[in-house]
């Protein structure tokens, strides 16, 4: 394993906000700013929104604002975040990272707030596509980080290489583990097993654990990732984004179901009640609000998207993600990891295939 | 939409069944086909297995036996049930539906399944790939039909609408819905989403479904599967296959978690026994026994894989199912779909890629 210049972590961390994103806008981003800046002593915020919307913030502390006359709907197509509202919250809250904030937090649409944020900040050398990173719970009572879940479909092995390594960043940064695990996600363990693209992934992958500049574990399954079979899966984006809103789609019908069989009868009812504390702790473990806040990884800059449902819970859990990867030097992170991997000869850049412009492909 | 012939139902049924398949061999299949003739008078089982296994099945009424001397394992490579053990149950069993048999139904392992029945069998004229197709439980308190669930990997358009017209010979025939609805899954539910080869398949599939050879409602996302939106989604084998294990992985998850929950302390196992009919309940109507019995689906004949964990019931189910297409005469319909749509010019079947060999690629 190189060894990466020790990033001591930053004295004073400051986000930028959009207070406008999401399906709710101020009414839940205030509160989780005013939340996390309580159990944030060295945290600053700079809160963007309309010059109404941050009335409500006039008494927080550590925070200033910037207003923006405009805000990028939740079904503003890309184009109209890109070229028209040149002035939303969303686009001011990006620019903010050249002026000082370390990270940028937005609940707006993910495809917009992609688009915006690679023209704005651009991709670093090394990354031919930023990519979507975010965690799901396992077995382990931990987290397995997933990425690509959608910026990017049609993936060259390349780019599989380079979600591996923006990944373990990600997870030192965020979870202080120093050499995080990769999985590659595969229809079964064996090298032969997969696509094309996989297979040639697969190689890569392996030569980049060879040389230490990943801890390549080998093909994992889809089961893995609730196994914790290891801590970071990288996989196409198209597959992700598929695996991610398939599992929301289960536990979402699987948590309907009980609360059915429990409201059934007079009976079940009392059932339930006896049941409550029992049925909180399980919802508790498995709640999706705690998993908030997923990483656009690869940009010149810390951008972080919260879930556009997010109440203020999720969204303090999102601002606390930011935070922690900025705390601990993520941008750093990447591009020594960059340097040391892609720029070690593993893989160079390849050019971007024609289509792949700055649209996103996720829903 | 043409009009197809009208199937009689066959008024007898012949099912081969592989007693040494799966994990648990004679000690489950044979229990399960002894539950499925009590409760099916007009089948015929032919019962398949070494002569020491069938010598448990010697009292069983509309059952005659064929002794194999070999038995394919569930780790088997491909090339060792293709090529060594000729005279394997599984092999054996397949070949009945050349001697008067209408489906065959194995618990084996899945790429050997597949590959001998490629072999032996020969696809379907106007089908390039056999598919796998099993159901998933939605909201709706019905099934989604999804296929491929991984015997191919980089799937052509072509493909995609080959597994649709199966698909919805598959459904008509076992859920008796004349016309079911198919949903080509993808990342967006917008047309221009997705990978090249998913547009051009959005595209093939619109024209089929404009030329009412198929039911087609357009894209769907993966929550869709759970939600119930389609009777069938079409994917990629790759994705179908990451999408089921990650389904599977989440599933026994949670439920694991909601044991943990109810077993922690003396006054939760209490609150259990009291929750004990409503959790029964609950686990009854998403017991993944219930909806075992994938179909290989573009075989010149019918072959059901059961799961290799499968219990009594659960292999019963597989025999059901396989009964339930046999006697509505898949073959039949799947013949009529494809005449009406892969020859009426809509897309002709492609040259084999290469390296796409008898040999699934399904883990």
């Amino acid at each position: 394993m190189p060894l990466h210049p020790v990033h001591a972590p930053l004295a004073r961390v400051r986000l930028a906000v959009d207070c406008m994103g999401g399906d709710h806008g101020p009414a839940v981003t205030l509160p989780a700013c005013r939340a996390f800046l309580d159990k944030h002593p060295q945290a600053e915020l700079v809160l963007v929104g309309t010059a109404v919307a941050l009335e409500g913030a006039a008494t927080l502390a550590r925070c200033t604002q910037v207003v923006a006359t405009e805000v990028v709907t939740m079904d503003d197509p890309v184009e109209v975040a890109l070229r028209k509202k040149r002035d939303s919250s969303m686009r001011v809250a990006i620019e903010q990272l050249k002026d000082g904030a370390h990270a940028c937090v937005s609940a707006g649409n993910t495809g917009a707030l992609m688009a915006v944020a690679r023209y704005l900040l651009k991709t670093l050398d090394g990354v031919d596509r930023p990519a979507i990173a975010s965690v799901l719970p396992n077995r382990n009572d931990g987290y397995t980080t997933v990425l690509d879940l959608g910026a990017n479909v049609d993936c060259a092995p390349e780019h599989l290489l380079q979600f591996a390594v923006l990944g373990s960043a990600l997870v030192s940064a965020v979870d202080g583990k120093p050499n995080p695990s990769v999985g590659l996600l595969n229809i079964g363990e064996e090298a032969i097993k997969g696509s094309e693209a996989i297979k040639r992934a697969g190689e890569l992958l392996r030569v980049a654990g060879a040389e230490g500049h990943i801890n390549f574990h080998g093909n994992v399954e889809g089961n893995d990732i609730f196994r914790g079979t290891v801590d970071i899966v990288v996989c196409d984006g198209f597959v992700g984004n598929v695996m991610l809103k398939t599992s929301e789609g289960l536990a979402s019908m699987l948590s309907d179901f009980i609360k059915q069989e429990f409201t059934r009868t007079p009976l079940t009812k009392l059932a339930a009640l006896v049941a409550l504390p029992v049925l909180k702790r399980f919802k508790r473990r498995v709640d999706p609000r705690r998993y908030n806040g997923a990483a656009l990884l690869g940009l010149r800059g810390l951008v972080f998207k919260s879930h556009g449902s997010a109440d203020a819970f999720a969204f303090e859990q999102a601002l606390t993600r930011a935070y922690d990867a900025a705390r601990n030097r993520l941008l750093d992170r990447v591009q020594d990891r960059i340097g040391d991997t892609l720029q070690a000869g593993a893989a160079g850049p390849e050019p971007l295939p024609s289509g792949d412009a700055a649209s996103p492909q996720a829903a």
